[in-house]
């Protein structure tokens, strides 16, 4: 586990988030497009005007959050390993069923089983308080009694290093600057270890989150298997920052944290699948996906309800327009995102010998918001590919910029094999604040902004499931 | 306690938050400030420019932050009726004696008792779930095994009537739209008892906030004595949310609440009072306050702890100066301002024989935030000496225009016996974000703001406390 450390800890943060702020656009030009390809894709202007219709004034309006809200409201958060995972899992088969999609199944999956279980922490010194905490993903438990411990506070690994002579026997609260997501996700990622490294008995990490209601954000965390394995749990910015003025001020703190989490055996889980199966190339393919298992906080609507349901959507509105694409349109709902990918990971181990055949793998795992354009990881054929299907929608849904970098988590064993992946850009700026917390609910969503985006999402599928030929590799 | 109700209602909404969205400048003009008051105001240019000088970049430069942080991480939330509120009102009282202020006294304040205790609600019915809770104040409890009941979602008042014959033995959820504060607060206000006269058992208000990350805003709520009082408790957008569209669907809803809450005897808090003594007209006063006490959630920071702060930093910077206005600059920390506004109706009571005295009472209850103006209730004349006022301080302190409308709830009773009182005009946009809930911490306030509206909230009360006359009435 701590050798695969690095290799998760990149696929476990979007590309897209990591690369927002410098994400520019394609420097390709449509120019460069072969004119045969060019004049493929202008015969598709009527049908992507439709599935546009379709998606945002037709039969699809508000399809998408309606149902996903139906779902979400019926099962909550669905965290890999439990049983209410797999009734979610069921449901969609029934309704993938139910919608007329071809070759509908479940692919089993081992995963991971981890229980939150109750869950406390107090400031006993210098008085009475009680702290908001989220165990993380993976944490070892306390003792049943808990552990009682004084505290220090430090604002970096920098500092820790500094003050390891402090350490030994204490609880070590992290109160990192959030300096975007990527970088500071490495605090909830690998505060245990560092810690425990020095002798510290349980670490209290600084939510990652731009902004806080006294919000408390979990999130997956790994141990390096060399040193002992300490509970540990996100606290909120709030806690973290009052923490850290009374240790300026000089005043001692004592911590009582009392964690029930534990591991239990592996278990099953599934990859969701549903196709529309290829009129002329059935062996080839296009994949949509998002991940329907959550955190255990929330409703997992945004993270990654929203994925999961545009993406079924786009199949729904294929098969709904009467369209038969030359290759086959796979939707994935994969399982275990959240607790390590190990759904994603299994599916790429039992097809990666097909991956001659997959066009593309587009993942929608960053928000449902508006869209503005694609992010697409391929060769620079494929971008003008991209560019050219960006540009037979219709402006409103500004989907004509391509940017460098796409594909979520869980398409990222096919991304570093070379097999193009892409996911949508949209105006998640405040994505980071409802994520991996209970603020994670239908009320973040928008039927209209997932309108548009299954519009966009639905286009590029279908264009590129019936185009020709597959998406072009360097 | 019903006959009060109206009255009280509006008491509890700020003035100044009230009319935000409507606020306009006063339509006076300086050309008609007499030549003898324009010349006097001329005078204290100087004395103005030391004033922001000392707040901003002197030795009052993050001093009421820090005091603040000070003060709320050693007490955290301060709910009227407490030892813990006691206990911080006997530190500002030290304080405020070994900060060299003049009569630094308690004055005896008889007020309700409310306690919390232990609250939880669960959905049971379709699907068991955790619903966040904040008891409301001043509410009953449950019976120790709660209440397990089926449950109704209404939109308004004007549903709740349609739909009486559905309402007995049920608990009732409101999922009414934020409309802006005062007019949504009327539901945390009013369920209750309105759902109460057609048999509800309890009732669930949807939290009173234009934004949530899964949030419960408590509040103060009233009884009408003539009907049953049943349990109240706010809950979160979210779930308010979640359960109409349950309800919508056709989903049978039921729901266990169990709430300890209870109202206890009456029993003594104090107004802090402290002074800086006049040294012409001692009997004349000018007041600067805040309200001390705060919810029994966060920390009290925001509401009010930044207005109790840049308040005796007036007074810090006045005695700092050396400055020796001629009436007495008065600082008032009222108690109960939340729980129902006991302190302040009982200050007024006390010293309402005096009101010839008082040029005018300034409160800030409305955020800390940049500033940029004053809210101002008083005459047309006294506006433009406030107008007059606004212009000597630097243009960055956006202070010249005066808003009509000033003064916040503990001021109240003055205003309506038409003594002038006013507050600072500040961007608390947020502010309802956090308002009354575990966000209102330090997180949310900002050093260089403080001082931006201690300069401000300075400068006019040293001026108005040393000009020759009392701000003029109608």
């Amino acid at each position: 586990m701590a050798g695969l450390f690095p290799s998760l800890l990149l696929l476990l943060v979007p590309l897209s988030l990591t690369a927002l702020a410098e994400a520019s656009p394609s420097s390709t030009h449509d120019k460069f497009l072969p004119d045969k390809i060019a004049r493929e894709l202008a015969g598709y202007q009527d049908v992507v005007e439709q599935i546009v219709d379709y998606a945002v004034n037709g039969p699809g309006q508000n399809q998408s959050y309606d149902r996903l809200a139906t779902f979400t409201d019926a099962f909550g958060s669905r965290l890999s390993g439990t049983q209410n995972l797999e009734n979610s899992i069921d449901y969609m088969l029934e309704y993938l069923r139910k919608d007329g999609l071809d070759n509908v199944h479940g692919e089993d999956v081992n995963v991971t089983r981890w229980l939150r279980n109750q869950e406390s922490a107090r400031l006993v010194e210098p008085r009475d308080y009680v702290i908001a905490i989220s165990s993380l993903g993976s944490s070892v438990g306390t003792p049943e009694e808990g552990i009682l411990a004084y505290a220090i506070v430090v604002r970096s690994f920098d500092e820790l290093v500094t003050r390891m002579d402090e350490v030994t026997g204490k609880i070590v609260v992290f109160n990192q600057d959030y300096e975007g997501y990527p970088k500071s996700a490495i605090y909830r990622v690998a505060s245990a270890s560092r810690a425990a490294e020095f002798g510290a008995v349980a670490t209290l990490i600084r939510s990652v989150a731009p902004f806080s209601i006294h919000s408390v954000h979990t999130g997956i965390q790994f141990y390096n298997e060399s040193l002992p394995k300490i509970p540990t749990a996100c606290i909120t910015i709030e806690d973290a920052e009052m923490l850290y003025r009374m240790e300026q001020r000089g005043t001692r703190l004592r911590i009582q944290l009392i964690m029930g989490a534990e591991n239990l055996n592996m278990t099953r889980s599934r990859n969701t699948v549903a196709e529309i199966t290829g009129s002329v190339y059935p062996e080839q393919v296009v994949v949509v996906s998002g991940h329907i298992d959550s955190w255990d906080v929330g409703q997992g609507a945004m993270d990654d309800g929203g994925g999961v349901f545009i993406s079924w959507q786009a199949l729904t509105t294929v098969r709904a327009l009467g369209l038969k694409p030359k290759r086959t349109l796979r939707l994935v709902l994969w399982t275990d995102e959240e607790a390590g990918g190990v759904g994603s990971q299994q599916y790429y181990d039992a097809h990666k010998t097909e991956a001659g055949n997959y066009s593309v793998l587009l993942e929608s795992d960053e928000g449902v918001f508006t869209p503005y354009g694609m992010e697409f990881t391929g060769s620079g054929a494929a971008m003008m590919v991209m560019e050219g299907i960006g540009k037979l929608l219709p402006e409103f849904l500004n989907s004509s910029v391509i940017y460098a970098g796409g594909g979520g988590t869980d398409v990222g064993w096919w991304r570093a094999s070379g097999v193009p992946t892409g996911s949508i850009a949209n105006h998640n700026e405040h994505y980071f604040y409802f994520h991996h917390s209970d603020g994670d609910t239908m009320t973040v969503l928008d039927p209209h902004q997932m309108d548009l985006c299954s519009a966009v999402w639905t286009a590029f599928a279908y264009v590129l499931a019936d185009m020709d030929d597959l998406l072009p590799r360097d």
